[in-house]
C-alpha cells in the first residue's frame, strides 16, 4: 500500500523545503511539491508537520543477557518503543564471552533479532583475539554486511580490550574497510577506584560515579584516537560523556584525523545530581557507564554537537527493572550498568536542542540519522528523504508537547530517567519501510517487520584514507 | 536546447553515485539512472567522469579600479577564466569609497558587471557609517538580494572598519539576517611595521610579508569573533591564510560558535618563499594581503578544511599586471595588492586535496561549492546536482592531467602564481546556466550571458540564532 | 631599633625553612639559625608562625578623585589598611586626564601619596597621545622611577586608549625598558551594551556583568596580547577575571610570549551571584569592572594560578561608600566602579588556596609578593626574607582564623565585600620598613611612615627581548 | 682548603648579581661583597665571569650493561666529562630486571657508583610488580634516600611497565612521598610499527623513527598524566621530544596538575634528517629513544622551555661505541639506544637558549639545575649560589667559544652528536664539593671524589597534595 504525506515541511541534513512525499512498496518513490495520490493510498496530511527521516539509533542493547537474566526490552518491545519515538533503526551490539567464537555470537544476535518491528544491524565486539578472531572480522564483513567492531577499553577481568588487541584489531578493520569503535574508559583505573571505594566502605550507588571520573575517560578516547592516528584507521567514540573526552576528538578533527563522537540524550540533559537520590532505586536506576555528570560536561557536549566535533546521539539503551538493579544492593560495582531511552531520544533532543537554538532542524536531522548513516556506510539508503531511500519517516509536530513518565511509556521496565520531563516537538506518525506503525499515539509495531541492514565496507573516507601519506 | 550528461558519477555533498544528469532550460530537470535524452538534446559521455555542481568562488575582484587603472581581468574575462576551470559563480564586492553612498556604489559595480560570462553576486563592504549606511544596507537586502556585508579591518586611512563601525554593522546585518564577513588584519599593526620597514630601508617586495605577520591576521580574526559572539551574530572570515586566525576559527566553532571561515587556493598551496625572489616583478606578482605564509601555515590550512573549521575555497581573485606592479618598486606598500587564481582553484584543491587523501570527492563538492551555497543561502540552487537545481555543471576527469601557466590560462594578465605546477584532475567540460560553455580546452563563454544571484536573507542558522540565548 | 624574629619557619618562593630573622635600619641583617639579639632589640616569639616577606598589592586606587570627591581609602588609611593584613607595599596608579600632562598628574599623586603609612610605587596611565607624552615617558623612567604604564581599553569617551595609543606607546615602553600593562576590556562593545541594556529598561546593578560579558574581557586581553607579540614586548595584564582572558594568556605564555597576569582576591572567591541580590546598596557594592565572574571562571582563575599562567594577586582596592553608589541608583553606568580588599587579600588567599592544597606557603608567597617584585623589578629589595632586603615582614599563624567583616576592618568605607567570611590562617605581626606596625590586632600604622618605590627600569627579561629574533 | 671566587656576576633562578663566593669544607661559607679571603685559600678571578649553581644532570646511564658489554662512560668517566661541562650532579637509573629484587639491583649500581668523580644520586626503576617490589620501594625510600621512581611504558616483552604497574606503582609512590617518572611512548604501537617496517624490508638506522612517531609518545604521556591525575600525585615525565606529549603537559599544568617535563639538550637542538645519513655509523650514533625529531618538534619544545612547562634539561647520557651500535648493522630494533651529551649540554644550551633570547640567564640556571633541585627535593643543598649550600659552582665566560667534537672531549665513546657544532658560551672552572676539578680546560677529576646525594622524601608539593580534594 502506498501512502502520500501532503503539504508538510521535508527536513533534510543539507535544508529544509516544502514537498510532498509518496512512498509504495517500502521506499520513497517521490519527493515533490503537488504529488499525486495513486489509487488507494493512504494520505497524511502532514500540513503544519516536519517530515524527517526516521531515526537512526546507532547504540542500543536490545534483549541483553546478564547473569542469567535478560534485559527488559526485547528486539521487538525495544524497537517498537523506537517507533513510537521516531526512531526507525537502530544499530545494537554483538558481544562475544572472551574465547567465544564471534561468528557463533552474532548467529546468537541474529537469530534474537528477528523479531524486531523495526530495521536493525550490529556491531560485533572484539573482546578477546586469535587466529580465528581475525577470520571472523572478515567474514563478517564480507559476507554479513558488518562494517564496524567495537572494543571494551574499560570492564577488566571481563570484556575489556587491551592495547595489544587494539592495535591488532583496528589494523584489521582498516584493511576491511571497517569502522573500529571505543567505549573509552581506562579499565585498570575503574578497577583501582572501585576497589578503594569498597574497602572505604563506600559501597553505595553514588560511588558509581566517582568510580569513573572523567579522566578515565578522557584517557581511554586519546588512547584509541592516537592508535588509530598511527595506524591511520578512523574512529568512533561512542558514549562520549566529558569534556575530556571530547577535547581528544575535537583535538584530533582539528589537526584532520577521521574521529567521530556519538553522544547519548541522557548525557546531553542529565546530571549526577541523580546518584544522590536518598532511594536506592531512584539512584541504581541512573547507574550506566560512563555515568551521568556534572552540568559543566553537558555544556561541554552540547557545545561539541553545536560545533560538529560530535556526530551522532544514541541511547546506550539497555533496560534493567529495580529487581535487576538490585543485585548492586550492598555493591555498586554488581549494579546492572544500563538505562533507556530508546523512545525518548529525539523529544529530549529537539525540545533542549532545537527548541534553545542549538540547532536548526537541519542539524537535528544530521545528528539523529544523517551523520550515522553516512559514518555507517548506508546512506542514502537511511538518513534522508529522497527518492529511493527507504521509507523510513517520522512526521513532527514542532508545537506539540508531552510528559515524558514510565507510566506511559511503550518501552517495558519499570524505570524512565526522563521521568516527568515535558518536553515540546513530539512525532505524529512513523513510517517504518513503508508501513504507518505509529499514529497519534496509537502504535501498531509488527514483530518480524524490522529487517536486518546489511551495512557494505570501505565507505568514501577509506578511499582517501588509502591515499593518506602512511605513518610508515 | 537539452544537454544529457550520461554515465557519470555524479558528486555531491553527501555522496557519490552512478547517474545520468538532464539540463534544459537552464535547469536540470532529472537526475537518474538510464535517462532518456530528448529530442535534439546534445549528449555528454561522461564515462569515466565525475559529474559535480559547478565551482563558487566567494571571493573575487574583477574589473576593480585602482589608482585611475584597472585589474586586468574584467567581468567577462575573469569568469569566462572561471568557467574554463570549472567555476560557474562568483561572489564579488562591491567597496565604497569611505562617504560614498552604498547605493550609488553598488549600481556601479552591478553595471560592470552586465558583462559576466558566469553568474555573479555582490557582498557590500561597509568602510564607513552614518545613517544612510543603516539604511541602505536595509534597501540592499530587501530589495537587491544581498545577504552578506564586508568589513575591511586593515588599510588604515583608507577603507578600514575600526571597532565602532564593526558593532554597528553587525547588529545592524543580524538584524536583517545577513551575514557579516571580516577581512581580518590588524591595521594599526600593519601601518606601523611599515612605518618602521621603510624607515629601516626595506623598501622591497620581500618586506611585504613582514608588515603582516600571523599574528596581525590571528588578532583580527579573533576580534570579530568576540564581537560576533556578544552581539549574537555569525560571522564569516575571508581568506584565512595562518594558524593564528584558524585558531580562533576554531576554538570558538569547538565552543558552538556560528563562525566560518574562506581559505585560498594560493594560501594552501604557495609559500613565502615567493618573496625572496631576486626578480622584483616575480616578488611583487605574489604581493597579496595576507601575504603567502610559510609552510606549516599551510598544513595547519589543510588541517582546518580537512576538520571542518574551514569551509570555503575561494582565490580573491585580483589581477595585476607587471606595469601596475611596477608602482611599487621603490615602496613595498604602493605595490598593488592581488593575485589571479579563478582558473585554476579547483584544479589546485583536487591536485593537492583529493589526490592526497586530504578530502574525498564529496568533500572536495562541500569546500569548492556546497557550502559556500549554503551559508550564502543559494542552496539548491546553486552548490549541488539535483532535479530544479541551476545547471551549473563540472565534468572532470580525474585522470587527466596538466601544467597550469601564464602561456595557457584563459585570464588575463602576464602573472600565473601557480605557473609550471602540473595538476592532475581537471575539468573536460562546464555546463553554464544549461549551456556548454567550456569542451575539452574549447571556451565557449559569451558575454553577458552570467545572472545577477539574487541572495535571500535569513537563511536557517538565523532562526536558530534568534532563539539562543542572547548576551544580553 | 632593631626587631628579632626567633624560631619562626621562613617561607620564601623557592623554600621554608627554620631561620630567625634580624632586621635593623630598615632592613633585614640576618637570617640564620640561632641568631643573637642585640642589645635592645626587641624580640618576637614566632614558634609556630610563619615568617613571610610582606605582601606586595600591585593594584590599588587610594584616594582616587571621583565627580568630585574622592575613595574612601586614602593613602594613609589604605596602606595602613594593608599593614594590618599583611601587606607592605602598593603599586597605585597615575591616571591623567586625557590632555593632562603625564608630569603633571604623576607629582598630583606622588604629593597625596606622602601620608602613605607603607611604601608605595606608581604605574602611570597613558590615556591619550602627543609628544609630550612620549617625551613624559622619558622622563619618568629615568628620573622618577617609573617602569609600568598602565592602558585602559575599556571607558569609551573617557580614558580609553585605542589601538594607536596602543602599539605606539608599548613601543615606547620598550625602548625605556618598561612594562605595558593593560585593563582589557573591549570599550566598543561594553559602550554598545550598556547602551542597548539601558534602553531596554535593565538599569539596575544586575545589568552590570550583562554589559561585561566575559568574551569582552577575552578580546581586549588577546588584542593586547597580539600586540605585545608583533612589536616584541613584555606585558602584564590587570584583573584577569574569566576564562577567556586567562585563556589568551596561557596560550600566549605555552608558546614562549613573556606574559604575565594579575588576578584579583575577589574575583578568585567571590561569584556573580552578589549582583542579584536585592538591595541596590549591596548589588552596587559589588560593582566593579571587570564584574565579578560565575563560579566556573573562579576554577579556572586558580588553576591559572597553581599552572603558573597567573602571576600576581592584587585587589583593585577602590573603596567608595553607599553615598557615592548611589549616584547610579537610576543608572547602573554611572554606580562608581570599585570594591575593597586590601586588607583582606592575604588571609583570603591563604584560606582558599594554601588550605585547599592549591597553593604551597612558597607557592603564596610567590603569587602575594615575590612574582610581584620580579615582574617591577623591585626583588630582592621586595619578595624576600633574605639579608639586605627591606624589614618587610609578615608572622603568620596558620592555625589562627577570623571572621572578615566591615565592623571590624581598618580599611575606612561602610562596605565588606569578604563580609561574614571565616578565614583560618591571619597574620600576627606586620613589620614595614623595620617598624613592627602591627601586632595581633593592633595597628600601629604612622603616616608618612612609607616610601615611594624607585622601580628601575630594564629587568632581566629585557635583556632576552633585545636577543629575540624580532619581527621586523 | 678555601676558594673564594671573585669579582663575578652570581646568577641564581630568582636573579643576577655581584658578589664574591667563598667555599671551604665542601660549601658555601658566604656571598657577598668584597669577601676577604681567608688564610691560604685559592683566589679566583671572575671578572667578567657568570657564577652559577653546577649543573645538575637528571638523566644519565653511566656503565649501563647492555647484552654483556657496558656503556663506554663508567660512572668515573662520564661524571668527570661532566665536570668538564659544568654539570656537578647526576641523577642515574637503577634498572632492575623483572623478578630481580629493586634492592639487590639498587645495591649494584650503588657500587658501580663508588668510583664517580662528582655527586650522584638514583632514580629506581619499577619494571615489575609483586609484593617485595611494593616493599622495597617503602626501604628505597625510607633508608635509602630514594625519592623517585621510573616507568618503561615502552620495550614490551622487557622492561614495560603496564597500566596495572603503574596504577600499583603511582599510588605506592604517593603514600611514600616519592616521585613517579616515565619514559613516555607507547609500548604496543612501538612493537607493531618494528614488525611492520622489519617484514617491509626497512631494516636500517632511518626506519628507527618512523617505529616511534610523536604520537606514540604523546599518547603515553597523557596517559601517565591521566593516571597521576586520578591518584593525585604528581608526576615527572622525562626526555619529551615532541609537541604532543609538551601538549598533554602544558594542558594538564594549565589546569593546575603538578606535573613536569624534561627535555634533553639534544632534542632541543638535533633534527631527524641525522637519520638519513648514508653511512650507518653516523645515523646509528643518533638512535635513541625518543628519537630526534622534526624542526617544529624542536621550536615547540623551546617554548615549553620559555613557557614553563617543561622545567629541566638532561641528556640521557648513554653512549654506546660504533662497534655496539653495529649490533643493529641488519635490524634497526637491534640498534643498542643511546647518545652522549653531558659534556655538552650547558654549553649547548646557553648558546641556543641564552643568546637568542629564549632564556635569561636566571632562567638557564632554573633550567639547569635549581627546578631539578626543587623537585627532587635536594635544593637548596644543590641548585644555588648560597651560604650553606654544597660548593657546586661552575664559572661561565659568555664571550668564550668551542667547537664541540668527539675529537676534544672528555667523555669516552667514538662519537659526538654535537660534533662540529661551535659554541659561545663556555665554562672556565667548574668546582664540585668545594674542589676545584676543571680550570681552563684542564680536568682534574678524581674518581670516588663524588658522594651519593640522599634526596628525602615529602617535598613541598606533597603537603599541598595531601589537602586537594581527593578523586574519591
Ligand atoms: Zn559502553
Ligand atoms: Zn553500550
Ligand atoms: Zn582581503
Ligand atoms: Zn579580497
Ligand atoms: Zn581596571
Ligand atoms: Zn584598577
Ligand atoms: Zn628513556
Ligand atoms: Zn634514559
Amino acid at each position: 500500500m502506498s501512502i502520500l504525506i501532503r503539504g508538510g515541511t521535508v527536513v533534510n541534513a543539507d535544508r529544509e523545503f516544502q514537498a510532498d512525499v509518496l512512498c509504495d512498496g517500502g521506499k520513497i518513490l517521490a519527493v515533490g511539491e503537488q504529488l499525486e495520490a495513486p489509487a488507494g493510498a493512504e494520505i497524511i496530511d502532514a500540513a503544519g508537520l516536519y517530515v524527517m527521516p526516521g531515526g537512526i539509533d546507532p547504540h542500543t542493547h536490545m534483549q541483553l543477557p546478564f547473569m542469567g537474566t535478560v534485559t527488559q526490552d526485547d528486539f521487538f518491545s525495544g524497537t517498537a518503543a523506537g517507533l513510537a519515538g521516531g526512531t526507525t533503526s537502530i544499530i545494537d551490539f554483538v558481544i562475544p564471552d572472551p574465547q567465544q567464537s564471534l561468528m557463533e555470537a552474532f548467529h546468537l544476535w541474529r537469530g534474537w533479532a528477528e523479531k524486531s518491528a523495526a530495521d536493525y544491524s550490529f556491531h560485533v565486539a572484539v573482546t578477546w583475539w586469535d587466529d580465528s578472531v581475525h577470520a571472523d572480522m572478515g567474514t563478517l564483513v564480507r559476507e554479513h554486511g558488518v562494517n564496524s567492531f567495537k572494543h571494551f577499553m574499560a570492564y577488566k577481568n571481563a570484556i575489556m580490550a587491551d592495547d595489544e588487541i587494539l592495535v591488532k584489531s583496528f589494523s584489521r578493520a582498516l584493511e576491511l574497510g571497517a569502522m573500529p569503535t571505543v567505549h573509552a574508559e581506562n579499565g585498570e583505573l575503574v578497577y583501582l577506584l572501585q576497589q578503594r571505594l569498597l574497602q572505604e566502605g563506600k559501597a553505595g550507588p553514588d560511588a558509581h560515579p566517582l568510580s569513573r571520573p572523567p579522566m578515565v575517560e578522557g584517557e581511554a578516547a586519546q588512547r584509541a584516537i592516537a592508535i588509530a592516528n598511527v595506524l591511520n584507521t578512523p574512529l568512533y567514540v561512542v558514549h562520549v560523556s566529558c569534556a575530556e573526552s571530547l577535547g581528544a576528538i575535537t583535538r584530533a578533527r582539528a589537526s584532520g584525523q577521521r574521529v567521530f563522537g556519538e553522544v547519548l540524550a541522557g548525557h546531553l540533559t542529565i546530571n549526577d545530581s541523580v546518584y544522590q537520590h536518598p532511594e536506592f532505586a531512584q539512584a541504581a536506576g541512573h547507574v550506566m557507564s560512563p555515568p551521568f555528570r556534572s552540568s559543566s560536561h553537558q555544556q561541554a557536549l552540547w557545545q561539541g554537537l553545536q560545533g560538529g566535533n560530535l556526530h551522532t546521539t544514541a541511547t546506550d539503551h539497555c533496560t534493567f527493572c529495580a529487581e535487576q538493579k538490585a543485585m548492586g544492593k550492598d555493591n555498586f560495582t554488581k549494579i546492572p550498568n544500563g538505562c533507556g531511552g530508546i523512545e525518548e531520544r529525539m523529544m529530549v533532543l529537539w525540545d533542549a536542542g532545537v527548541n534553545t537554538g542549538r540547532l536548526t532542524p537541519s542539524e537535528f536531522v544530521k545528528v539523529t540519522s544523517a551523520n550515522c548513516a553516512q559514518i555507517f556506510n548506508i546512506y542514502p539508503r537511511k538518513g534522508v528523504i529522497a527518492a529511493g531511500a527507504d521509507a523510513d519517516i517520522v512526521l513532527w509536530d514542532a508545537e506539540g508537547s508531552k510528559t515524558l513518565s514510565v507510566k506511559t511509556q511503550f518501552s517495558k521496565g519499570d524505570f524512565n530517567v526522563f521521568e516527568g520531563r515535558t518536553v515540546k516537538g513530539i512525532p505524529t506518525h512513523t513510517i517504518s519501510g513503508g508501513q504507518l506503525v505509529f499514529k497519534e499515539g496509537d502504535l501498531r509495531a509488527v514483530a518480524g517487520h524490522g529487517k536486518y541492514i546489511q551495512r557494505p565496507p570501505f565507505s568514501a573516507m577509506f578511499g582517501a584514507l588509502s591515499k593518506m601519506h602512511n605513518a610508515i
